[in-house]
């Protein structure tokens, strides 16, 4: 038996730098890294964090197993974020791309990384355009036709930033998988996309099972 | 004769929220717009400007000649920055990048305007990476292949703000001309471009000589 017992009635929990995400008995639930205790769980938690003040409230716990242990880091780089490993061992092959606070896009072809980028996410790009000029601060417009060039300002700020990146991606190939909370906002620009919320539970699930059977 | 008359003794000046550049007797001349005072000036000055405070002050003086009001504006579309305008009626036909604190794209086809669109600038995209996390808050690597996936983060957030944007313009088609500050930088990305920094200018004097013929 290796580092961990798989069972299904383990939680599963996703931090970030600003929401814990954590999937149990078939549901998700959100709430704020502000909001979360981690030592109010009596439960086995499988983790994957980028939360370094989390990770030592973490640090003591007996019930907290850190999935970055299983992780084959010769697969990857060692910078690259926890939460982007595991969206890639989700999936054998395709493109991966993760829209939250950054939008992270991943190629894995036959079980191997082929590498990625790492795009800014919606709101800090328009924010970022707000901090230029207060005549860039508009939402973007997703009712826009990407393929067009703009002739008024909400349309060129929201070409600008999702034309270019959109045509990229789709480039890569497919399948094309998308997850994080602007995914379903961006699947509307793509042809063909599976779009899948669970992407990185799915993720530290078959890692766990693999690490299970060593 | 026109609302101006055209000399080549007059002063061309270019004025943006941090900087005014100075075209006069083929020479340029930059600086902060904090240091810089209108109402020293004794020759004619034909102006463009973003900067509504610089605005206020110029207002009154009667040797400034704002070149807004010779545009037609027609071809382009209301809110769109007088200095993009500039640019584009330096050219007659192709694409022009000015890759200043945002990187604005103008399609020109025979002389009309075909629509564009605004990246963020390259200072204000590395910012927002920075925001996002201080794991996140690197250089970029201007050496980087942006024909391939990264392997490390410097090249995640390269390839990932670059390689998007830079494809997008070599599709927009030929010829390519490049301007503002970071423009010589940009410039080495694509396959075939004409790095031209008196672009703005060059667009202010055709708009003279059209005005003064009038």
């Amino acid at each position: 038996m290796g580092y961990l017992s798989y069972n299904s009635s383990m939680i599963l929990c996703d931090i970030g730098n600003t929401s814990v995400d954590l999937f149990s008995e078939g549901k998700r639930s959100k709430c704020r890294v502000e909001d979360f205790d981690p030592a109010t769980f009596v439960e086995d938690v499988y983790y994957v964090s980028v939360n370094l003040s989390m990770n030592e409230r973490i640090h003591g716990l007996a019930n907290w197993y850190d999935l970055r242990k299983l992780i084959d880091w010769d697969k990857y780089y060692p910078s690259m974020g926890v939460d982007r490993v595991m969206v890639c061992e989700a999936i054998e092959d395709g493109v991966v791309v993760d829209a939250g606070s950054a939008i992270t896009v991943d190629v894995m072809r036959n079980g191997i990384y082929d590498g990625g980028f790492i795009a800014l996410g919606l709101y800090s790009a328009h924010e970022a355009y707000g901090r230029l000029s207060s005549a860039l601060s508009m939402s973007f417009n997703f009712e826009v036709d990407l393929a067009k060039m703009a002739k008024n300002t909400p349309d060129a700020l929201t070409i600008g930033f999702l034309a270019p990146l959109i045509e990229k991606i789709e480039r890569l190939g497919k399948p094309l998988y998308i997850t994080g909370g602007d995914g379903q906002l961006l699947s509307r620009f793509f042809s063909e996309a599976i779009v899948d919320e669970d992407l990185i539970f799915t993720g530290m699930n078959k890692l766990i099972e693999k690490g299970s059977k060593c």
